[in-house]
């Protein structure tokens, strides 16, 4: 069976929460790791009302200061000492977090029982933020009105599956089994090279889930994304607004469907809406009319990275 | 008619927000005036959800640093310059508040296209902090586990109404009449004092709405909050965990009623729940053991000042 790795949005809405809808956010299940993409305020909520593993996200990943991008963490944080958490939380974002965090938690007299961690996003070029077994999250400048990094979350590990009877008539040694699976040769004392398609099996490929927002319409993001699994892109207005988009460097949803198509990823997921659109599914014909495989971005809804 | 002076409760619970309820906010109209008591994340949303006039409020009044009671002011402020405001905001709370919201909002690139003006609270006595011809707000010093403030909210304005026929009567001078209907005698060239019994008519007096957040069982509160109107008091926990009550600095629903009683308020509403308690009905049912006028806050609903 294939590895979960699925994103269940918190919050559709851009800048200011509505009656329907909260602020961004995204919680991110990659087999038995959980991520958290942008944290807008009511998320601890959210994560509740979905019946959401709170205690086990593990990073919670900022794009940029923006309210409507992170004003739940410093509750999401609170409640988790009062919850009790021990294991470490790593927040990752832009450089001034970490002091407003602190002081916040510094007045409201928190003593956390656990270890809060910060990274801070770079926003000169694409970096590698995190690497383990298990996956890797890479950042990727945007363009918008202030510093702002969107996410590449990488699955990592094996890709192939081990040729059970294959190895053992090859007689290759068990410490070599992990390295097959990724894709490694086998040499064995007794018979050489054996090349890795005849001792292992076509797996599932990694894949990758894109994070891009908030930017500008912005076709430099075209390479970064190419072949991406499953992308969210905003889209903030419809593209009768262009103008108002590209002034308040945010994409429209024609945009962003131009920016999958381009790029070629699997499929399309738009969300952080203009609080103007009470039909929203406006913005989704919109997108699939340049990319048929979009989906639109539901609170509540999760959505796998296929 | 009687002047409109009514609460309606925005945030029931304690700590962290639930499934079903959010932390600490309170929406005053107090004819034509709109005032909010204290902040809670999630609070813009709950605004905008019961079709509460958010732009309207003048005054945000946050007791204390406790994440619960103000994580919702720094989107409330940010949503209200997008939405437009161009009217003067007065955030009243503890002398720490100003910094980090002036902090967050910096770091947002937010440019308020309104004034947004801080006014310190003191925790050594009762203050008067704000006082015109509507109403004064009165602070109280409450003992909780960081500095923390009640606030007590006075209607002014004139209590009697003008006797017209007895004012014609007496010859009594026009700009004497609004001395009258609050209470003077009137000084009359031709026919001497004449009492202000005589030229007046019985209103209704003005009105106090007392809230009473964070703290533990306070009978020197008794005094202060000497029949007010309505008496808002926390009710964390059941009388079953008065220990965890003190040791928190929190009271029961049993301290609350006790101390509505001592102080002959008329009305108490009793809030801020631990969210232990799914069936609130408890807190009520122990509450009212104790004074039988107690109401239990409830999301959604207003609450008129008697």
């Amino acid at each position: 069976m294939r590895k979960a790795f699925e994103i269940t949005v918190l919050g559709t809405s851009s800048a200011t929460p509505t009656k329907y809808s909260h602020p961004s956010a995204h919680f991110v299940r990659l087999e038995g790791t959980y991520l958290l993409l942008d944290c807008g305020e009511g998320t601890q909520r959210q994560l509740a009302r979905y019946g959401l593993r709170t205690l086990r996200i593990s990073h919670v990943f900022i794009t940029h200061l923006h309210g409507d991008h992170y004003f739940g963490l410093p509750g999401l944080i609170s409640s988790m000492a009062l919850f009790g958490r021990t294991e470490p939380l790593i927040v990752v974002g832009p450089a001034a977090l970490e002091g407003i965090i602190t002081s916040i938690l510094k007045e409201s007299d928190a003593h956390l029982p656990y270890l809060l961690k910060f990274i801070k996003t770079k926003t000169d070029a694409i970096h590698t933020l995190i690497e383990n077994d298990k996956f890797a999250v890479v950042t990727v400048p945007l363009q918008h009105r202030m510093p702002c990094t969107g996410f590449l979350i990488k699955e990592l590990g094996p890709e192939r599956h081990l040729n059970v009877d294959a190895c053992i008539k090859y007689g290759v040694p068990v410490d070599q089994y992990e390295a097959i699976k990724r894709g490694a040769d086998c040499l064995s004392p007794q018979k050489g090279l054996i090349p890795n398609q005849h001792i292992s099996l076509a797996g599932h490929p990694n894949r990758t889930l894109a994070y891009i927002t908030d930017t500008v319409y912005d076709t430099r993001l075209v390479e970064i994304l190419r072949n991406v699994n499953l992308l969210y892109h905003e889209a903030t207005f419809l593209h009768e607004l262009k103008e108002r988009a590209a002034e308040t460097f945010h994409t429209t949803a024609l945009q962003a469907g131009q920016i999958a198509k381009a790029a070629g990823v699997k499929e399309l997921l738009i969300g952080h809406f203009s609080a103007r659109y009470n039909d929203t599914s406006l913005l989704l014909e919109e997108a699939q009319s340049v990319f048929a495989n979009t989906q639109e971005a539901v609170e509540g809804r999760t959505y796998s990275v296929l």
